[in-house]
C-alpha cells in the first residue's frame, strides 16, 4: 500500500505523524514546566504518573513498526528535495537509535533512575556519598549496556557523547581539555597573583520586585518576544519550549545577591531566542529542533558571557541598573561593576563558577565519566577521585561530599555525556561570536547602545534557522569557516582577563 | 487468555488501563488550565493541535477492543465487590456509548464544532446573529444526528440531557420549570413592586490585591486546600482538576464590581471543594468522579446562595471586608450589605443574574433547546423567539443579538442539554441545604462564627465520597430522603426575599 503512494502523500503522512507525536512530547514539556512553577505541593506523584504515562505514549508512537516502513521507504526514494531528505534520514536515525533499546532495559533504566534519583536526594540529606555509591554504580553499570546497545566507535564513551551531540568523541574532547588544562590554567595562576576585584555591592540588598522589572527589561532588550513566551520563577532556572510560539524561561531572585536572577535571564534568555528562532513550519521535524546540546549552550553563552558580561552591554544598562538600585550602586562606577561580575575565584560549585573556572570544573566531570565507563574508575572511589581533581584542578579543598561529588543532580539521571555540552557550548560560543565581530559591521556600536537587532538576525539566518540540518561542527565551519577552535575562546578570555587583572 | 485471568488480575487491568486515560485527559486538562491563564498570545493555534492530538489519544484508548472485551468480560463476572461491579458498569456503559460514534460523526462534529465557534466570535464582533445562523443550523442538525446514534425514550432532547445529568428527561424538566414558571413569578411580581435595594456601594473602586487577598481567605476559610490546588487569575472564572491533590479554580477582579471576585471565589470554591473530596484511591474510576453536572453546580451554588449570600455567613466576614475597604464600607451597615448582595433585578445577561431570575434564563434556553431539536423552532427564527421569551417571563427589551441570542458560548461548542443543569444545580442545592440544617446541630451557629467544617465533613460524607456511585436523584434521596424537589428552593427564596423586600 505504502509503494502505491506518491513521495509527496508518504512525506504528508510523515509529516502528520511527527506533528502528533511533537504535541504529545510539548504536552509533557507543559507538565514538566507546571510542575516547576506552579504545582501546588501535594501534586508531586500524580504528575509524575501523568508525565510516565505520556512519555510511553510518545515512545510508543515514535517506534511503531508502520512509521519505521514509512521512514524506509520515503528514505528510499529519489525524489525528495533536500531539506525534506534530511528530515527523513534524521528521523530514520532517530528512529533505528530509539529501536535499538528493548523494551527490558527501558524498563530497568526508568525504574534505576528513580531509585537513583531518591538515593541522591537522600544522600544529600545525610551528607553522605556512600549512600548514594550502590545505586549510582547500578546506575553506571546500566550505562555501560546501553553503550554496547548503542554502538560506537573507538572509546565506549562515545555511545552516549553522541547522545547530546552527534559526533562528539572521546579524542575532541582530550583535544579540547588538554587546551583547557594547558592554556588555563597558567593565566588562572596569573590571576591567583593579582589583587583581587571587589563584588561585596552585588551582595547588598536588592529588592525582588525592582529585580524581576530589570530582568524583563533585559529580555526584552535582547529581543526575546514576550507574545510568544514569558518567565515565572523557579527553584532551578531553565527554558522550555512548547512550539516556536511559546518558549518560556524561568529565573530564580536572591535579594541577596543580584547576579543570580541578571545571568539567568541572559543565558535563558539566549536559549529562548534559538527556540524562538526555529522554524516553525518544520515543528516537529528535525528541521525544527535545535541542532545540538552544544549549539544550544552556545546561544545562552553567547548571550550570557560573550555579550551579557562585556563592558560594552552595561554601557547602557548600567544607569537604568543604578536608577533601580541607587542605594548600592549610585557611587559605583561603571568599571568598578564590570569588575566585579567578571571576578575570577576558583570554587567548589560548578553553578556559581565564573565563566574561566567553570571549565575545570566540566573537566573534571568529563575525566571521572570517561573513566567510570571504560572502568578506569570505580564508583567505589569516586569520592576521592573527585576531592583529589578539585584539589589539583582548583586549588580548592572540598569539605564535604554535598558540595564535592553530590552536588549535580545529572548522574542520577543518568545523564553521562551531557557535561562536556557546557564547555563546548562556551568554546561554540566564543568562535560564533568571533565570526560575528567580523560579518556584522558596528557590532560593538551597537551593544555599546543597547541595540541587538543586527546580532539576532545574524544568529537567526546563520544558526537558527537551520535547526539540526547540520551537525554541531558542520555548522561551526558553514557559520566561521572552521570546525570549533579552542583558540577563540583563549583569546577572548586572555583579552578580558588581562584587562580586568592588568596581567 | 482473558479467561484464565483471575477476577482481580483483570480488575487491576482494568483499573490501569483507566488510570492511564485518565493521565492523558488530566493532561489535556493541564493544557486547558494553561491556555486560559498563562498561554503567550501567539501560541492559540499550536495549543489548540496540542489539544486535540492528545483527545484523539484519549478516545482512542477508550475505544479500543481489548479494553471492550475486558469490560465485558469483567461485567459478567460474579465475584467483584459492589463498588468494583459499579465501576465496571458505568466503565462499560461509557464505552459503549463512545463505541456508538463513528469516526466519520466525530471528525464532522469536531470540524462543525470549530466552524461554529468562529462564526459565534465573528457575529459577536459583528452584532448579528444572522452571521452565526447557518453554522448553528448546522449544528443543530448534528445534534439531532447525535440522539439518533446514542438513542433515546420519549422526547429526542432526552439523549442529550442524559449526557450531562443522567436520567434527567424533559417530562421531570418540563415539571421543574412549570414549577419556576407558576411560583417564581410571582415572586418576581411581588418583588418588583416593592422598592429596589441599594448596591451602589459595590460598585465604588476596590482595590485589585485587597480583593485578592481577601478571596484567598475566603476559599482557605471554606476549608479549600491550598496545598491541593491555587487560584489564578483568568477572563472566565473556572474550576479544574488534575486529581483531587490538584484542584485549580480561577477568578477575575473588577475594580469598580466588588461581587465578581467574590461570588466567583466562593462559587469554584464550591466547585473544588468537591473535587478535592472525591476518593483519591479511586483516580481514573468512576468512584472517583463527580456524579453529574447538576450534582456539581449544586456544591457551588450551595456555598455560593445558601451558603455565601447569607446573612449568617456574613456576620464573620462582614468586619474583614470593612477593614479591607473601609473607604466604601465603613459606613454601610451589615443588612443593607446583606440586601445590596441579594438584590432581585431581571436583566439581560444570564451569569450576572441574581439567583432568583437566574432560573427565567435557563428556562429559557431549556425552551429553545428542546425546540429546535424536535423540530417546534428553526434556528432561522431564534432571535426573535428569544426576545419575545425575555419580554414575556422577566420583561426586559434585548437591544442588540450580542446581549439577547448571542451572548452564551454553549450553543457554538455544540452544548446542548447543558444549561438545565444550573437550574437543577441551585434546586438540589436547596434541598441539600434544608438536609444539612436539619442533621448538623448548630450549622447556622458554625457558619456565623465563621466555621464551616462541620457542613464540609456532612458534604464529604454524604455526597462528595461517592462519586458516581449514584445517579443524582438515587443520591438526593440518600441524602435528603426524596427526590428532587422544587419546594425546597421556593421555601428558601419565598423566605429571604419575603425577608429582604418585607414582601
Amino acid at each position: 500500500m505504502v509503494l502505491a503512494q506518491s513521495t509527496a502523500e508518504l512525506y504528508d503522512q510523515y509529516k502528520a505523524k511527527m506533528q502528533q507525536i511533537a504535541d504529545v512530547r510539548n504536552a509533557i514539556a507543559v507538565l514538566g514546566w507546571d510542575q516547576e512553577t506552579y504545582l501546588p505541593e501535594k501534586s508531586a506523584n500524580f504528575r509524575g504518573q501523568q508525565i510516565t504515562t505520556l512519555s510511553s505514549i510518545a515512545h510508543e508512537m515514535f517506534t511503531e513498526e508502520p512509521l519505521g516502513h514509512l521512514l524506509q521507504e520515503l528514505h528510499s526514494r529519489g525524489d525528495l528535495d533536500p531539506v525534506s531528505a534530511k528530515n527523513i534520514s534524521l528521523s530514520l536515525e532517530d528512529y533505528e537509535k530509539n529501536k535499538k533499546y528493548p523494551a527490558s532495559f527501558v524498563a530497568e533504566m526508568s525504574q534505576t533512575t528513580n531509585e537513583c534519583y531518591h538515593a541522591w536526594i537522600k544522600a544529600r540529606k545525610s551528607g553522605t556519598y556512600a549512600d548514594f555509591e550502590p545505586v549510582l554504580a547500578k546506575m553506571v553499570a546500566l550505562k555501560r549496556q546501553e553503550t554496547a546497545l548503542l554502538g560506537f566507535e573507538g572509546h565506549c564513551y562515545n555511545a552516549l557523547l553522541n547522545e547530546y551531540e552527534k559526533g562528539a568523541t572521546t579524542t575532541m574532547l582530550d583535544a579540547v581539555f588538554t587546551d583547557v588544562k594547558t592554556a588555563l590554567t597558567p593565566l588562572l595562576r596569573q590571576i591567583e597573583q593579582k589583587p583581587q576585584v571587589n563584588k561585596d555591592f552585588l551582595h547588598l540588598h536588592y529588592d525582588r520586585d525592582r529585580q524581576w522589572e530589570f530582568g524583563i527589561n533585559l529580555l526584552k532588550a535582547m529581543g526575546y518576544d514576550m507574545k510568544a513566551g514569558r518567565q515565572d520563577i523557579s527553584e532551578h532556572p531553565f527554558t522550555t519550549s512548547f512550539n516556536p510560539q511559546d518558549v518560556r524561561v524561568t529565573t530564580r531572585i536572591d535579594e541577596n545577591d543580584f547576579g543570580n536572577m541578571t545571568w539567568s535571564c541572559i543565558h535563558e534568555g539566549g536559549h529562548a531566542l534559538y527556540e524562538q528562532g526555529l522554524d516553525i513550519s518544520a515543528y516537529g521535524l528535525p528541521a525544527g529542533e535545535a541542532a545540538s546540546l552544544g549549539i544550544h549552550e552556545s546561544q545562552s553563552r553567547l548571550w550570557e558571557n560573550n555579550v551579557g558580561r562585556s563592558l560594552s552591554f552595561w554601557e547602557s544598562h548600567y544607569v537604568p541598573l543604578q536608577q533601580a538600585f541607587p542605594e548600592n550602586l549610585q557611587s559605583v562606577p561603571l568599571q568598578d561593576f564590570y569588575k566585579a561580575i567578571n571576578q575570577v575565584r576558583p570554587s567548589l560549585i560548578r553553578t556559581e563558577a565564573d565563566e574561566l573556572t567553570y571549565h575545570f570544573h566540566v573537566m573534571i566531570r568529563y575525566e571521572i565519566e570517561k573513566g567510570l565507563l571504560d572502568g578506569t574508575y570505580s564508583t567505589k572511589d569516586l569520592k576521592e577521585i573527585w576531592n583529589r581533581y578539585y584539589n589539583e584542578y582548583l586549588h580548592v579543598t572540598v569539605p564535604n561530599d554535598v558540595e564535592g561529588v553530590l552536588q549535580d543532580i545529572h548522574w542520577s539521571h543518568g545523564s553521562f555525556g551531557y557535561f562536556p555540552t557546557y564547555s563546548l557550548g562556551s568554546f561554540y560560543a566564543a568562535q560564533f561570536f568571533a565570526a560575528a565581530e567580523q560579518q556584522i559591521p558596528g557590532l560593538e556600536t551597537d551593544i555599546i547602545k543597547g541595540s541587538y537587532t543586527n546580532l539576532l538576525t545574524w544568529l537567526r539566518e546563520k544558526i537558527h534557522h537551520f535547526g539540526r540540518f547540520y551537525t554541531s561542527n558542520e555548522l561551526c565551519e558553514k557559520v566561521t569557516g572552521k570546525p570549533l577552535d579552542f583558540k577563540y575562546f583563549l583569546d577572548y578570555s586572555t583579552k578580558k582577563y588581562g584587562n580586568i587583572y592588568t596581567l
